[in-house]
């Protein structure tokens, strides 16, 4: 399969939809977005809603169509079985899920064993085109790649494969603190990113005890006016990234750590590795359609 | 203040309303529980919730009222200041906020400032008075005492002072997790306690990495059928109490801890403490009317 075959790239998460026409040598000609995620799409329909939505590029002559993401698992449009790692290029089209013959594919996501005593698995679906989409953007086969997040994910890809990863429930531990919690009650989440007091509860989180333990410091710190509710959503943040960063060191990270993520989100992990001195750089996290052109090269 | 006054011992927490009236002895003579807590008490009806459900108690001659619990916080009948740590019946009896002069008192809460470098306070509202009821019907005045629950609490005690305690969001955190998280989606809240399951997330807990990532395995171990939609809340509990207790060591604790709370949740505790080889002994959590008859007799 070449790539001068015209490429449609989808990536159909859990609450958003996005699809873009690629050129011959994967330039965007034209995108389209949609509030069209997997969960307002009742089961059956992903093929007619596709056809609504798409039908119209599909019309191309030759087209092909990658679809990443969340569209692949249960709740999706077909569950596509994880591919196992270590896993590049090769075994991601190895394991498409073809819903058309040679015209319309689901791409797997990753799975990994863990390396602790009982080999805990681990999973994603939609990251590993951006991580593909980001090693092909740049000079380095092997790196450690954070992709943060609701779900934020540690990888480590050698010789162009993804070898190992963990996932973090960093942001959705957050939104669940900080909305339902009673640590919501006193934080004024409209607060401006505060850079010094984020940094302090970065320094805390790796002070010794528990996140369990330190999480409650969002509530006492308000109720003896050491912060204010408008600085506190600034601590909880620093506290829950630096408890994901609490076991990293710099010795582990020679190369520097590539972020990928949101603006603001790489901002405050560049903040935090950078405190805690271990080298990162920050990519944007617009990998996406870059990884299936790869993919649609490669395959 | 002598014990022969005839004592109307409440405990008014967020979500209930306990009330007893003791003999001369502490002995329980009767008892009241409404579903009034202060979160159903309209700001300056604390008053007449009060005289509506306990007045004919308040009406026996020379009757003292001695209220412990939320009663006492910013949303309560009136704040009652926190009494700092070290702290024992005379700190907390000089503390006292006396509503009706001699007659009716609200029992201060504790705060104390961690050993951390930025000495992060804490607070406790209500189980002080569990705390010295227990030492009180014990022969120890030094311990650590363990009060499992929304907010469990590790508490030092000295000579019969509480000296320092920390508190951890261990059941606040599971109820999130359990109820408004994407863990929840997988998980049968309905699945008996697996004790087995539970010791595993215990275990799990204990290995190096964060909690953060630990969590997200109750996803991915029911994806991979490793454990069942009913087995799921036992492992996440034991992940959590493990996290809880992570920082503890046998060495740290050559007396036994004192687990006092619901049967429960000091069934879950006992299991996980004697896993790590902490010894400890458990007490029901019904020490509220011991502590609040001593207080009333030392004050």
């Amino acid at each position: 399969m070449s790539s001068t075959r015209p490429l449609i790239a989808i990536d159909w998460g859990t609450s958003s939809l996005r699809g873009a026409r690629l050129g011959a040598s994967g330039q965007v000609l034209e995108s389209r977005e949609f509030p069209r995620g997997i969960l307002t799409v009742p089961p059956g329909q992903f093929e007619s809603v596709f056809q609504e939505l798409f039908g119209d590029w599909m019309q191309a002559p030759g087209a092909l169509c990658l679809i990443s993401g969340m569209a692949g698992s249960r709740q999706g449009w077909q569950e596509t079985p994880y591919c196992p790692c270590p896993a590049g290029f090769a075994e991601l089209g190895q394991h498409l899920l073809w819903l058309q013959p040679g015209r319309i594919a689901l791409v797997p996501g990753l799975s990994c064993l863990g390396a602790d005593a009982l080999n805990t698995p681990d999973v994603m679906r939609g990251e590993e085109v951006q991580i593909f989409g980001a090693l092909q953007m740049s000079d380095r086969d092997s790196a450690t790649l954070v992709l943060p997040g609701t779900h934020s994910k540690w990888v480590q890809v050698q010789g162009g494969r993804v070898t190992q990863f963990q996932t973090f429930m960093t942001g959705e531990v957050f939104a669940l603190m900080s909305q339902h919690s009673i640590l919501g009650k006193t934080m004024d989440l409209q607060g401006a990113f505060d850079e010094a007091i984020f940094l302090q509860g970065v320094d805390q989180s790796q002070q010794s005890g528990s996140v369990l333990h330190h999480l409650f410091a969002v509530r006492t710190l308000g109720l003896f006016e050491r912060l204010s509710a408008a600085q506190l959503p600034s601590y909880l943040s620093g506290l829950l990234i630096g408890e994901e960063l609490r076991h990293q060191t710099a010795s582990a990270h020679p190369e520097p750590v590539i972020l990928m993520g949101s603006e603001a989100l790489t901002l405050r992990y560049t903040l935090a590795l950078q405190h805690l001195r271990i080298p990162c750089q920050s990519r944007g996290a617009e990998a996406t359609w870059a990884g299936l052109f790869a993919l649609a090269s490669a395959c």
